[in-house]
């Protein structure tokens, strides 16, 4: 398949899809995040040859919220090794929601895996006991490999400071973390990384590019250096393939059928293993917290680009 | 890839993987799958262009178990649509045991998706009410066209009778459900054929054309007759890598990458789209109820045919 | 305080409550419950002394239902002793629904007291066990030595048949029990007679009977023979007062603030330690399965009698 | 009975059960707690009648803990009405332990009753939002008021402290309830008169003269002036009955059979309406909390002074 033929089908789903955004809404609790421009629609590809092509508004900003769980994992595991990682957290899909407290305290508070935020924020709270105040400025120079375009990657200050000033939950989350040992730094130290790491702005060529560096395996398609060995990438391509999208990650897997993680910034990213990485963004979310439109978008693509292998 | 290859990787992973059966234990609280010898093991790929290559002992028969979930989902989306199964039955994983009630009562009775056992009973259910006697003959004609092989598949008594005198918990289940309304049909009519499904023999190059018949887009191989629609093979590949092993459907995702469901017999059987079917045997089973050997054989053979495309 | 007084509070209690019955609703899930008359109310008190005083229908029969457990439980520790009884069963409030079988699930399948269903399922099933074909005969003639008043107590055939054809959610119960070892009787013959003890035909004097017995610390007031003794009594009288009416114990014994077992029929039986027994029974139920007029009368007699002491 | 029984009995019950002690340990999780004489006992009983019996080490001081929720509910009810109160907090008893978060998620975060910490935290926070900086010196005035002795109660600023900086729990609970809108007051501020109210010293002859305030309908027996309405009485009476003692709240209505509330330091307070109330106090706990030798003390006593009526 000829890259004229990405383009293309790249196009026709953003024609297509773009419209059904209006059948979702903004993520309200963090208040800045409901601000964002539900009109915004932005698909982007990156091949593991390193060809990028985009359609639609694909300069648009936005925070990579969920979607850097990917990143935390990714630089937890190269940082301390896997067997050290899921001593901490589980490996498993959680039925309940991304937030359930109930569900650690049916599983001895070992969050089922690193993608729901109990998971998210013991991998963060190893991140940040180890590299204290450097811990921010390693994981956005690990981020900025992943993507591979030179620049360095930043921090949304109002949303990062909107999402801390809304935490409740999350708050709950590594308090009873911390009362049973599952996290062992320092709680509020743990959820600024925490928060900061969701504040990390992108836009989709550049979210697809960390796609790609998965989908080849670990290496960056531009600047062809190895970010992440081989079985790091085979982990997180993994998980992604079973709940990178919370409660809907079935799903998805039904529908699109290739690993992924959604942010409720309405970004999705996924990883198509030997072929791409693409990434999608359109705020307006699904009940589940999935952007509408993307989703819709990315069901279209796998067909076209016979994503699945068939 | 040639087939010669193929070949030759099968040997080395049963080679290198069948002596680690003996890390695990055969299925007991189904009398008849303990009496299994734990010595065998067998493997087995049809390509999708309908080559096939086995290793070990490949004429060795076991009953489906859990796999049959595959089948009796992929009839009855065929006989009743994909509207009116997931009415019945959810898309997602599910982070409780495969034999859970607690879940059930937590999320209405709506079992959270057609491979834990309460919502392969449902689907039974429909099956059972819409075909009344002729219930296991068309799931048996139906099985027979996945796999292709001109014979027909058949129960095991031996197997059925035991599963159905240990059933407590199964049994358990179904009146819970029907207590709610979730099954409608006959519950001791529903489990006979529950069971009946989970009895049916096959042996490794059977289960392997299974799932070619599934990584080809619903044609079998063999007769390039279409069995179940592309859609129908979508749905039914998307659950099996999310939720296809028990609680390792995660773990799965990661070590080996392709979608796959096991069952306690110590079979488990993949489907790698637009390339193969594998199915492997090996009886001693892990603390998650998979075979030990076999996803073992499974690993080792995703990174040498690199299946899941790195 | 003279039995005339007696007679006229309850009349008082009768003519103030009576009309709050169409404020509730029958049980309907036991069709032949369903079929009670709303309008019939009574209430009858039994001394310590063997004073008998009733208002209303006092001639009406209905089936005792949960507060059979009351009778199940004290003839099962008669017969067994408190250990194995409390080794089988807790003895503690259930915040969940009587029926719940998750709660089961979570508390490796120990019923957390013998009045929930799952609970009262294992005591009858120690009984079944034990008694075999008698165990029918032998807690009818301990119920009637409970009572006291000569005749013999029977079971209502239309209502055990009726309640024997809806049981879909105690027969999960019980096989989800002997599943896990907690049930160990044959489930079928445990079901029956624990529907068989459910349909046991009372009218309120002979239940407030009952209940003086326990008041009286285990002698019955008319024959003044020791039917249980003063330890079975007050274990008996300790668990009406924490979980005696379902989900509403709290509530209740903040309105009334005594022991008492209520039941689906409609029925409530109140043990006033040193002081009477008390029915009540009206069939329109509230939202948690108790009577509506008759939690009402039983508050408004609380308060005009002193039952608590203040 | 004389008053001399009384002495009599309570130096038996003293003499009897301070050794059981041995059997227990003391809170270790506040470290303040950890460090009281685990020797120490004591045991006070009011009457009604305002007479004042001790057997022990009636001068030691301890601090409230958990019964300190009595009060704040107590408070609560005068201050804002019974309908207020009860429309944040229920009144079932937990089959969860008094921390769990679980079973708040499970019920849209109502608390089941106002003696588990999440619906003391809430009660705290009505309490709290209302009075401001005077919060805790109106709960103190209201809390000597109920003892009557004529000296003012005051906290124990090394257990608060302690307490404070152990709560990662409480916080956990705070910050989830504040997150779904049951707590509405500042988190931080509800958890500082929370602890604070826990820190309140007090020993046996005080904290039996606030059952006994309790047992005599709300009227202090020495300064024979109402604290509380009959009805706030009956309120508090029936939910100590119900679930005053944490999980074993079920086996303290078997053994001892009156309303009691326990806490961490080893007290329990009982309140037998009508006639007294008791205190007793030994550091060492079962493992449900509760202090072994109070509860055996308390067993005797029950049965010698026919505390239940019989």
């Amino acid at each position: 398949m000829s890259h004229r033929d990405i383009q293309n089908l790249l196009d026709v789903a953003a024609g297509e899809c773009r419209h059904l955004a209006r059948n979702g809404r903004q993520a309200d609790y963090i208040p800045e995040l409901a601000k964002a421009d539900p009109a915004l629609f932005s698909i982007s590809a990156v091949t593991v040859g390193g060809e990028v092509r985009s359609s639609g508004d694909c300069g648009a900003l936005f925070s990579m919220q969920s979607m850097s769980k990917v990143i935390a994992l990714a630089y937890a595991i190269e940082t301390f090794g896997e067997a050290e990682v899921f001593a901490r957290v589980g490996m498993e899909p959680c039925s309940e929601p991304f937030n359930s407290i109930m569900k650690l305290e049916m599983t001895s508070a070992m969050p089922l895996n690193p993608f729901i935020n109990a998971g998210a924020i013991v991998v963060a709270g190893m991140i940040a006991e180890r590299a204290g105040g450097r811990a921010l400025r390693d994981a956005l120079a690990f981020a900025s490999r992943m993507a591979g375009s030179g620049g360095e990657l930043a921090v949304c200050e109002r949303v990062y400071a909107s999402e801390k000033a809304t935490a409740d939950r999350n708050r709950a989350l590594a308090y009873f973390m911390h009362s049973v040992g599952t996290l062992r730094s320092d709680v509020e130290e743990t959820l600024d990384l925490y928060f900061k790491l969701c504040g990390i702005e992108v836009n989709t060529p550049c979210l697809a590019a960390i796609g790609a560096t998965l989908a080849n395996g670990g290496v960056n398609p531009f600047s062809d250096s190895r970010v992440i060995s081989l079985e790091t990438a085979y982990i997180v391509i993994g998980l992604m393939s079973v709940c990178g999208l919370y409660d809907e990650s079935g799903e998805f897997a039904v529908k699109v059928g290739v690993p992924a993680k959604s942010g409720v910034s309405g970004g999705i990213m996924c990883a198509v293993p030997g072929r791409m990485g693409i990434a999608v963004f359109s705020p307006p979310l699904d009940a589940g917290g999935n952007s509408v439109a993307g989703v819709a978008a990315l069901s279209k693509l796998s067909r076209d680009l016979k994503l699945r292998g068939i």
